[in-house]
């Protein structure tokens, strides 16, 4: 049986993208994980672009080529909801009707009630948009989700197998003069530009329908929003006062060349981050629906007021009347009160990644100050000292809690005890039981065998592979925890690995680790770098298709934006941190990845260079290393960082009675031997020479 | 005495920019070096950007702060040009008016007759714009040119030291409801977009006026416009028929799914590939003044006739008439005739990035099929098999000048016989001995001590400093061939070189040997690889504030888009061929920078994995290389790379009798020993530890 909560929703989603092709930003429409991720293509040719098997061998996916039709009992019949759909379009006299996969704060995750995608196709992937016309319908996904969808969708709709909105498809699907209308509260400014881009010329308008058509089809049916209390994150949690952070952007906006008066927030991390609230509306994140306008003299949040806490009510109007006193307004009327302001003068300061089309419509072009981040995005995403020395802390009891996984799993595997689903369960428990904790950061992958070799795979009850000691097993889970969020990576093997396994694992931890020792100028971004990860596959020809990190927060998202390696992603400055988390994958085989947490520090250079302060801390597997293939400095650059995990984790396990997991980490974390490092004789690899030098030189000779 | 070609006119210059800042492409009215770089603004705190010494101390550069104003020799008078400027734009109702350093088809070098800015302002340096309003004028340029414009501007200019267009200044300079005007036809799509985007919201308006008012005013004595031959290029030389391209790019407009009518053609060596025509109009690139528009049935060549040769008339006209013959149009029709065109059922596909806003204008929104560069300036990118053997070949001659000026330096030197401008002129001379030699493709740098601290130094006769064994020379020169366009820079010291030097010199050419020898997948942008040159660099807290390479072309430009490390540039591919060249600049003291062409070529990888093959073939020098800071793979490398340079040179100094250079060339290939190598312990660095890892991991366990 599957879990009851939409799976698929639950994957790492919007940063899960090659990107090491284009040149550069374009406006494209992008309809893939996120729509933060326009223009960040699937590379082609990259692993997860693989066609599935032909449907003709298999009954678990639909085959809309025969008659009658044949369907999968997971498929949903959506005839009904699109017949109402259908009626109520004419209605509006829509030719055709965009439903995208998030919500009106572009959340990565989102609440059931938000979930139109899946209630009208019954595809419940993460990344989706449906498209309806009055005789077709067609879902475009990515091809992590292609399977899926042929598995849940019944043959109303075609499945479009490509991230990127067809403007074929539009041209074929709705006549000329004809209009393609959408909800203008659930896409971003930026989302909606590149649409209307791409029907530029194509003689069908983009035309925003404010009263979404699917709510009023779905009309009580649909769940009832959040009701769970918003709470004050305890200062000790907390990094400085809502006051503090309030003055501080305050004074971004004066010293800023525009004079914003305000400055909006639509991404529910912000509201959450500024006012140190924290709520349960979204699975896996602790934030509350939301909207903030702060004003250069006053304050508004507007949120189910009824929810706040007694203690968050106090502390949010502790300082009223004044220019410190937060005036709580409703949730719903929040474009009624940013139009009523946009018509004085006034300047208002948002983030176009973030901030819908619905609300930026109300705005005049001239009263706009436009960032792709708000300035709230960019402070959060710089964490202060308090900041840093808790995440760093809620890193230590993590660590506690993988490394108690990883010694049960040795014990427990070997007796057939284990499968996928009942591991993931028991990370969670594990990681529950260490204070701070508030559950699971993300839904855990846990994946044996060939399993990892999808890199968004998650095991349900029932459908789960049995961990064995003939198998590499890949684990990417994480904890929330009032100090902080986490999420960490490993690989491990606990029979005897093949050469390619441990060659593959060896050049995956190599990337691991030139990306964290690396030296780098202030003002670099990400994706300048981050092919440091990636040039010890490269060097035998391999690649992983997926990217190579993604920021974090303190008790928020565990895909934190703008940090991290992408395209769409800010320069690296000292106090951010980001997951550093290459990764190599073999079809039917195996899959491996090597995820850390690093913060970005100044280095010991003259200069104001940086570097990473990994804040991970569990050592890797040393049945995988391949010790010969490493050079001294990343001997070097293991054992320090071994020694670090000593010094931090060990005392905690003392302190949680934790014996045998203590002896577990000194046994694991003992220094490799120098001497077995790559020297003057190049290490005899499997998968190729390390240097294609040679041969390509002498081309030029041979011809 | 200054040279009597504008000097500064004939650096390198538009890939000549810092590339780790950003987000990535964000439209802003950067008036750099060239339009091409809008967007990929000079970082901040890059070693270039430093202000100059105080003004009050020296008498090479203006003071405007005293009474009367303090002009130095070099500075040009312009009040006369300004007057009459200002009575043509009063005569217009022109508020402000911008003048470019470019030609109409955005040019990186030109022809005094569109040295436009020089003229008006004085100022020759190849990156600036000047804006000219009824009581103020000033000029933008970047650092490279700060000092050069305080001694060539009098007072009636500002200098604005940024290469950014200023909308602050905009705003200051012309009231509300003002325009400030261009000519349209001096300014790519892509920078037009920007400035209007700059200005959108301000109250003033951007209005293009077609009949260029400088050229009103400069009359008579503006030079004539160029009106020497334009030859064949000989079939030996080319790597395929004129016909055969055309082929090629008609196939590439059936094949796409907007189905083009026509490709129109503003870059000048875009028309030159393509017909494999050469001409003299623009300094050291073999092109000449033309446009083209190539439809799916007809050609049109837009360029003075009579100055075809007989044999490139007949090259022309041989298959006419027929959809392969090439109708002369005047060049001065052209706007004309793509108006008539384009008022029939037509789609044109352009480049943005080449094309003239001024022609743009000229097609109605939705006959336009816009990308960023055209189809033949893709196609020009990537070299045949043929293509690549002639820029070989053309290396190996080209080694041999080079070969030979090092020798004769080294006897030279120590006699203290030469200054930067007579080594200048020496390698230029041997150069010229080269078969197939057509001249120098750039003005040669020629740098001694602190002179190569400036990046862009080249010395003038009569201000050259001696070169000497107590210092480092720089030496960064090419030639037109008529098989290929060379480019190569050498760093050389003949005595004691300080620990220093020769640390910063081992770091640079560690560079240029890990982004050499890198393995990469297939459409991997040249951004996201050119970290390997500066990591060897970064590690101590060393950068260079430059670009790391540019493409080549064969006889045509020494920097040819979009082939390159820049943001801007498309991913590499099988057959292109770049420079790679890190550096390392040390105000007032030295500057290191070592420069090869490399090819694209595939890796001996079981995937279709991408490599580079250096085509040019001198050694570095021994003097300047720390050993010990290698690794064995470095050293590995640079031993095959010094076989492949014997293999290929030696046999060319033998067959031109060089017994001398032969000798030269076998001692500076000697193999270096691997023993040597870094291998367990870390080297001893003068600049700093190698890894600053220790030090940030504990960072944590002190707080």
């Amino acid at each position: 049986m599957k879990s009851q909560v939409p799976a698929c929703r639950l994957q790492r989603c919007q940063w899960w993208y090659q990107t090491q092709s284009g040149t550069g930003l374009r406006a494209s429409l992008t309809l893939g994980c996120s729509p933060r991720l326009q223009g960040v293509p699937v590379s082609p040719g990259c692993a997860a672009d693989r066609p599935p098997q032909p449907a003709s061998a298999r009954t678990d996916i639909r085959d809309c080529s025969v008659d009658p039709p044949y369907l999968p009992p997971t498929a949903i019949n959506t005839t009904a909801q699109l017949t109402a759909l259908r009626d109520i379009m004419r209605a509006h006299s829509v030719d055709a009707y965009i439903v995208p996969s998030t919500d009106a704060h572009m959340s990565e995750y989102i609440a059931e009630r938000d979930s139109r995608l899946g209630w009208l196709t019954g595809f419940t992937g993460s990344a989706g948009t449906g498209v309806v016309t009055q005789d077709k319908a067609a879902l475009w996904t990515d091809s992590r989700y292609w399977t899926q969808a042929e598995r849940q969708l019944d043959c109303n709709w075609e499945l479009q197998r490509t991230s990127q909105w067809g403007a074929g498809w539009g041209a074929t699907a709705v006549p000329v003069g004809g209009n393609i209308s959408l909800d203008p509260f659930l896409f971003s400014i930026d989302t909606w530009n590149s649409y209307r881009q791409a029907l530029h010329g194509s003689g069908r308008t983009l035309l925003p329908i404010e009263n979404n058509l699917v709510d009023q089809v779905w009309g009580d049916q649909r769940p009832p929003p959040a009701s769970s209390e918003i709470y004050t994150l305890p200062a000790a949690f907390t990094g400085s006062s809502w006051q503090e952070k309030v003055a501080g952007i305050r004074q971004q906006m004066e010293q800023h060349v525009r004079r914003p008066t305000a400055v909006l927030l639509s991404g529910l991390e912000e509201t959450a981050w500024l006012f140190n609230l924290r709520g349960h509306d979204i699975p896996y994140n602790p934030v509350f629906y939301s909207y903030t306008l702060l004003t250069n003299t006053s304050i508004s949040l507007f949120v189910d007021e009824m929810r706040l806490s007694a203690a968050a009510r106090q502390s949010l109007r502790a300082d009223c009347p004044g220019p410190l006193c937060v005036e709580l307004q409703e949730y719903g009327q929040t474009r009624a009160h940013l139009q009523h302001y946009a018509q004085g003068n006034v300047t208002i300061w948002l983030g176009t990644e973030y901030t819908t089309y619905g609300l930026y419509g109300v705005i005049p072009q001239e009263k706009l100050l436009e960032d792709s981040y708000s300035p709230v995005m960019l402070a959060k995403a710089v964490k202060n000292p308090k900041e840093q020395e808790l995440l760093r802390a809620a890193h230590v009891r993590d660590a506690v809690a993988v490394i108690q996984y990883l010694l049960w799993l040795e014990k427990m595997v070997p007796q057939g005890q284990v499968d996928e689903f009942s591991g993931a369960q028991h990370i969670d428990t594990l990681r529950q039981a260490q204070e701070h904790n508030r559950g699971p950061s993300f839904q855990s992958i846990s994946a044996s065998g060939l399993n990892a070799a999808l890199a968004h795979y998650s095991p349900s009850n029932g459908s789960s592979r049995k961990l064995s000691v003939d198998e590499m097993y890949l684990s990417d889970t994480g904890g929330q925890y009032l100090d902080g969020t986490t999420d960490i990576t490993r690989t491990v093997h606990w029979g005897v690995p093949t050469p390619l396994q441990k060659e593959a694992y060896t050049r995956v931890l190599m990337g691991n680790i030139d990306l964290s020792r690396l030296v780098f100028p202030p003002n670099t971004a990400g994706r300048m770098v981050e092919s440091f990860a990636r040039r010890a596959l490269w060097d035998v020809g391999l690649n992983y298709g997926h990217g190579t990190g993604h920021g974090i927060g303190n008790f928020l998202s565990v895909h934190e934006w703008p940090v991290g390696f992408q395209s769409n992603n800010v320069p690296l400055a000292a106090g951010m941190f980001t997951s550093i988390e290459p990764g190599y994958y073999r079809d039917g085989e195996f899959g491996i990845r090597i995820e850390d947490v690093a913060l970005v520090v100044n280095a010991q250079t003259e200069k104001p260079f940086l570097t990473f302060e990994v804040v991970s801390l569990v050592p890797y597997d040393r049945n995988l290393i391949n010790l010969s293939l490493l050079s001294p400095e990343q001997i070097r650059y293991l054992n320090t960082y071994y020694e670090t995990i000593r010094a931090r984790v060990g005392p905690e396990l003392q302190r949680q009675r934790l014996d045998e997991e203590y002896r577990w980490l000194q046994r694991n974390t003992e220094p490799f031997p120098l001497g077995s490092a790559a020297t003057t004789t190049t290490a005899t690899t499997i998968l190729g020479t390390l240097t294609s030098l040679l041969p390509t030189l002498f081309t030029g000779l041979q011809a």
